[in-house]
């Protein structure tokens, strides 16, 4: 069970949408997955759920289990700020260490309005998860001037599918 | 009036700790400043302060206005996960764009338990605020094994001030 | 004088008309400058003026001198294999340690083939420059798809010639 | 049959000696490895074999053949100014491009006189081979303070020498 994290809490976020599109791709490929959408974490999870909290909100232990038990992870990240959003990086503070992802494997997907397709998102997160033990797959797709190849800003374009059909092919592989 | 900002919500942290000693540091050499303590923000603010919700937290934007209204900033960055701590960027993502740090300055103070001393998690943020507008002083003190360099883990120690007060001192005439 | 670095050793470079173009702004904005090309330096140089050769290599000696005694750089950043030349931190590399760069400013303007304007190799920069204890200017033009934005393959174009010009005039502030 | 990179042209390198370090520890792994010291290279290779000079300097094409043929990769990565040597980026420009890397596999390994141990370079290496399409192992010792963890100046010390063995295992299974 792959487990792919839209990787904002924005409420209909276009990540979301990404999500979906992987999970299809994988699903045709064989492969079973989950979506972890991080606007379903409890609201005041940054505060009640880490440091000397961790391990005590029970809504957010379900995460916690679920990403401990997982092997493998996709991240569809968007830009914000030239880097990702601040709650990934709060959820990932928030799981067990090292546990969680050490020798375990990952796909990482950028995507951004701008030009930057969250390139420095992308080697910010590698540098975080490598520091946990975890691999990276070398191909992480940069969605650049993402609403441009949507379809009705509800369907990713023929392009970038492509683009994610071949690193989800490369990631089963990984 | 210079902000500093102790980048983490933990209780009782160190990077508070190292804030009242830069603050003492900038008073020494006739500078005003004030902490902003993370811990302080409302729990969900990254829920209810963030997105669609910009602007519309009272207690946030308290915040939002003390940030937007200063000129030079002194971040103090504990590492976790071999990076800075998520509520960190999501404090920065709740801010207003871009005039916040445009064109405004910054130093950058890294502390860690281990043995890099935030390293990464200064880089990461420099590319952050750079993206921002915001220049950076380019020496950046890393704290390594923090708490050794404590005294009654209450106190920092002579060596670490006297790198805080050569940076403070580049700073002012940054 | 304001040293410009043309950052490769390829022939007949479109970093090299670059610097040409950042030459005539500074200019128009009443500052001199020169340009530097790496093309000029001694092709042993990374043989024969570092380590313990540093500072025997007469015709490097120029440029170490050049580079000792100036106080603002402009570096022109072509992107190769995801970074900056090696050549370019093979420079760096044989200059004097820490008096070159210590306290001192630059800019820096990426240019790229490729969709990435030279993003990471200009946060890989940043990182280098400020370790020797160097302001970086936080705004850092990526000039993507280069080719197709000069005409003749030998002139700028209007636009990133304007986005040039607006750094240069943030640069001579800074 | 491993190929280790020593990733300096240093006469006399501590990578070098690592780099013999490491090729015991594979051999006694049941794993044959050949060391390749960038001091062999031809001296004016950065202006003989790159650009419009790729293929042509026979004594650096014995590198490029090695280098293509080869499936798995050590980096033995001293740090110089806050990244790794000019002349190791040389190099990688130097070889054929993209199939000297894609879908390959890579260890790295830091090493610096001071407290850093090359972190800034191995972030910026994983950037680079990333793009390459070269996949990179999470686990990348920073051997900080490398002379202090010497004997005699010509062999490492068992500490560092087990945190290597402990990365080779791992890599083995990569």
């Amino acid at each position: 069970m792959i487990q792919i994290i839209s990787g904002t809490n924005r409420v209909d976020s276009v990540s979301k949408i990404l999500s979906q599109t992987y999970q299809g791709i994988l699903s045709s490929l064989g492969h079973e997955s989950n979506i972890i959408d991080l606007n379903d974490l409890p609201e005041d999870f940054a505060y009640s759920a880490l440091y000397n909290n961790a391990g005590k909100n029970q809504d957010f232990n379900i995460f916690r289990e679920t990403m401990l038990n997982a092997e493998k992870f996709v991240f569809i990240v968007p830009e914000y700020n030239g880097s990702f959003p601040g709650v990934l990086k709060t959820f990932i503070d928030g799981l067990q260490f090292p546990d969680t992802f050490k020798n375990k494997k990952a796909a990482l997907v950028g995507l951004s309005s701008g030009i930057q397709g969250a390139g420095l998102a992308l080697s910010h997160l590698t540098d975080i998860f490598n520091y946990c033990g975890m691999h990276i797959l070398a191909q992480k797709p940069k969605l650049m001037h993402i609403e441009k190849n949507m379809k009705d800003k509800k369907e990713l374009g023929d392009f970038y599918t492509s683009l994610l059909q071949e690193q989800a092919e490369m990631f089963i592989a990984f």
